[in-house]
């Protein structure tokens, strides 16, 4: 049994930042906080609570002492409303979601209607969202909402930092149509695309794909999809125990990546335990 | 026989100013030549020149008098040599055109580099290309050209208004692979995507086609080359005689548009001669 396992799986920069803030406090601090789950990893945010990191999600839930800002950032609203608290902020925010932040407030203040692709739901996306303040600002998952857009002279385009490349390809364009100017900046962070194009090339030449992440990870279920488009043999798993021994009959090669908010220690059991059950 | 003419053939808002501007001054003037021919058909150039407007290529060889600038603008070091000559310039540069001279510009003292897709060769080309002073410029013809240049934080990019929106947008996608930043000014004159979109609905219609203006006009032949893909049964003619009677056999229908620099009564004699052949 050949077993793949991309260079690229599991933390990225800003998150492996936040988790390290995040553990540094739980030692520093005597109460800490963080406000919404540090990482879409449901394994990590158990062990930090461990640690004494307890997850609040509200600001005024919020009891005395430290508060980690999560990955994900906040928006401007909650900001200003932590700030007027009497606590110490641990800014855990990527430095890759803080610049899309920041050219959303730039492209606004200088009249662009801003369009931000990514998911609406999305925490990230919220944050960014707020960060325009007087021009008009539309979230975008795909190119077919693109299309109901209306024109306007001068468009923004940014992109929640883990989006596919190709999916802000095909919003651009659609953009073209409806605006005499389009100003894009690709906030996309570079470990989201090399993971993508390594998980493609993977899915290409195995029998079988495993994708590790939390379920409620954006990035982690994109890269499912990906994998699934080429490899159909592809399954999202959140641990080494929903891994099942029949997924493994007639399979030569296994592929194996991670999200970006996956830890380490769970990428090795998975490894290990497909180790095992191909022996 | 059916016979369809393109509502969009032939002269567009900036050649028929041009054309407005070359006819009158010729009237006011004692003496006045065009630096360069007016627009891109010989034959409105040959009836200029009937009425006294003598084409000149060179700022030095220009006799005293009125000199008209043509539809496709000219260098900024031509236009501030000509402004150093004792002459009364009649400018008939496209306001499009100048429009795209003006981002070109901008871009350029904001350092950006600049991007512009074109055809190199293209005097409109070449005008632009010359108001990009202290940042870099690249002329692309194509997504292939564009796949060459180098990375850049900041690329802004315009387009010679002739272009097609495919070949913008395919460039464009380059391009985002190459700077964080990408700001791009649409350029193309709304009159070329009417007048391509409306020639690739004809020529899926018909069984052969006709594409009528200057084979030194790069709109025209870019026209002709969109049909040719969808009808190989397309050709490109200057003028009416032209047209080959054995063209017909087995044909029912019979499209015909004309590039922006074609005028009106050639596009009659084209329509008049068809119908004879055909009756």
């Amino acid at each position: 049994m050949k077993i793949i396992l991309a260079g690229s799986a599991g933390f990225c920069f800003g998150v492996k930042r936040a988790a390290k803030l995040a553990l540094d406090s739980s030692e520093k601090f005597h109460q800490i906080c963080s406000l919404g789950p540090l990482i879409h990893s449901p394994q990590l945010v158990k062990k930090l609570e461990e640690k004494g990191v307890k997850v609040v999600e509200r600001v005024e839930d919020l009891p005395e002492g430290a508060v980690i800002v999560r990955s994900h950032g906040l928006t401007a609203e909650e900001f200003a409303r932590l700030s007027e608290r009497d606590l110490t902020i641990v800014d855990a925010t990527c430095p890759f979601v803080k610049k899309a932040q920041d050219y959303a407030s730039q492209l606004s203040s200088q009249g662009y209607a801003v369009i931000l692709v990514g998911e609406a739901e999305h925490p990230e996306v919220q944050g960014i969202v707020s960060y325009v303040a007087g021009s008009e600002v539309y979230v975008v998952a795909d190119h077919e909402q693109a299309e109901k857009l209306p024109s306007r002279s001068k468009l923004g385009v940014i992109a929640q930092t883990t989006q596919s490349f190709k999916n802000l390809e095909q919003i651009v364009a659609v953009c073209l149509r409806k605006g005499k100017e389009v100003r894009v900046f690709n906030t996309i962070c570079d470990a989201t695309t090399v993971r993508q194009t390594e998980a493609r090339d993977i899915a290409r030449k195995v029998d079988l794909m495993l994708i590790i992440g939390g379920f409620n990870s954006a990035n982690t279920s994109r890269l499912a999809k990906i994998c699934q488009d080429i490899q159909p043999h592809s399954f999202h798993i959140e641990t080494a125990d929903q891994i099942h021994p029949e997924w493994f009959a007639d399979v030569d090669s296994v592929g194996i990546t991670a999200g970006a908010s996956t830890p380490r220690w769970i990428i090795d059991q998975v490894l290990d335990r497909v180790q095992e059950m191909t022996k």
